[in-house]
């Protein structure tokens, strides 16, 4: 499959009050956007360095996957995001590659993107989402 | 301090003969270069999916920090590297900040890049990489 760039990296924390001002002062800019993904359970704020995005994910409660996955590998990166056409061929592709999903298929994910995850077992240990922006 | 771009985010793997046909795949395109790094006991494999690249990440010996990093939390995400200007300022001014450094001074990673690293313990748990392409 090809992919046009890297969409994001989503980076688990504990709290966005305290980590914004970090990376605002790392990136030289200001957090561009808070918005709450109600079904995946996080709070996400964004920055954008080139053509990438920086995701900060905040568990909105203790049944979140990433207070899960912060419970066990404490704060830090969570996954990639790869944009890609074609998002439902390019599940099938990978799927019968050998590649597990964790989507089957597309859902709506944060900024209206179309995303699905890749399960990190078969992607050697790095959980993947493909995003497709139809907008 | 500003950042240009992600110049490269670093996948810390057990083997790049069996991860590199795996990321080819994924990302449409061969591997462009295989290069060991002695000093950092790793062999490195890049890709480049728009304006940044995948490096993949194998130790050459138990003693290799990415070795200890996959013994520990296994394969996955090590670190994200950001294009900077005036490296050795920026590390001035990051400490000034109250970052804490691993490299205080700039020295040679892979591609001929000068390279320094931000500790983990002082970025909100991710390994930071600032990069800065002299040539």
């Amino acid at each position: 499959m090809n992919t046009e760039h890297i969409e994001h990296i989503g980076i688990a924390v504990k709290s966005l009050e305290d980590s914004i001002p970090f990376y605002e002062k790392l990136l030289g800019q200001n957090c561009y956007a808070v918005e709450e993904v109600v079904e995946q359970k996080v709070k996400t704020a964004f920055f954008k360095v080139g053509e990438t995005k920086i995701e900060l994910l905040e568990p909105t409660g203790p049944d979140s996957a990433i207070a899960r996955f912060i419970e066990k590998r404490g704060e830090g990166m969570h996954h990639i995001a790869f944009s890609v056409k074609d998002l439902e061929g390019k599940l099938k592709t990978a799927e019968e590659s050998g590649i597990r999903l964790i989507d089957k298929k597309p859902r709506k994910g944060a900024e209206g993107l179309d995303i699905a995850f890749l399960h990190p077992a078969s992607t050697f240990g790095v959980l993947m989402e493909l995003c497709e922006n139809r907008e």
